[in-house]
């Protein structure tokens, strides 16, 4: 991220990623986007499924990877994943199962993952903290907060 | 695992479990299957479809996660997931979101999976290293060594 194209690239990206967030919202689902990247490109894209197909393991990371379809363990392992909020304990075993080196979070205020486990384990992580992903998650926890428990586990 | 019904009840639920590998394997798929039990009542069943829904996520576990459905953090939070092979990362993950206390484990012979981390998150395993699940697993790996590369993210 040193240089201002890359940083222009992952703009661009998380962009991506909150469009999928806010499609997921638009139908009354959770408002988690993600998109995967590879080569500078983009090779898969998911969000939430829990509302929309009633899926307990479709987390918006899961779904992207899902429908990024079968990658070789070579190109997982130049990928970077993008997702609007710090990933789950799943979404992160995930990441450590492809040996995806790089992980870029919208924001982990409203919600802290598994960051700690990524990082002893190799991956870089970087936080955005963006403000429109926080917004979102709050006014989602706020309005739906069984909903929200549910995804994350929590009673 | 100290009286004979408990004994009992888990051999049947392995065994259970075996059945979903071997539908898998005579589907020309991964021979990884998987229970999860709640209440002593298999709540859902499910295998590795990498081969047959090019699947990038669905192993055992986690479509027998999905297949179980939305379920409360309560109930996860009582159940018993079987597998018939130790859990990768991403598997392990989706226990510990769901905070699943205990993971029967058919064997950890032919891969082994991220027990220290469930572990060390306080799950309780149980491994059973039965010869079946180890002879399936040697003789898929043998015959299909990029298949099962690809599925654990190896070169």
């Amino acid at each position: 991220m040193n240089d201002l194209k890359t940083q222009r690239m992952i703009d661009r990206f998380m962009e991506e990623a909150i469009k999928e967030a806010q499609k997921s919202l638009s139908e009354g689902g959770i408002p988690i986007g993600s998109v995967l990247v590879l080569d500078d490109q983009i090779a898969g894209r998911g969000y939430n499924q829990r509302v929309q197909k009633d899926s307990a393991v479709l987390h918006a990371e899961i779904d992207c990877l899902e429908n990024a379809g079968r990658l070789s363990p070579e190109e997982y392992q130049r990928a970077k994943l993008y997702t609007t909020l710090s990933p789950c304990s799943m979404c992160s075993g995930a990441v450590l199962l492809y040996k995806i080196p790089e992980v870029i979070i919208g924001e982990h205020i409203t919600f802290s993952g598994a960051e700690d486990h990524l990082r002893k384990n190799g991956v870089r992580l970087y936080v955005f903290n963006d403000e429109r992903c926080v917004k979102m998650m709050k006014d989602f926890i706020t309005n739906n907060p069984s909903l929200w428990n549910e995804d994350i586990g929590e009673k």
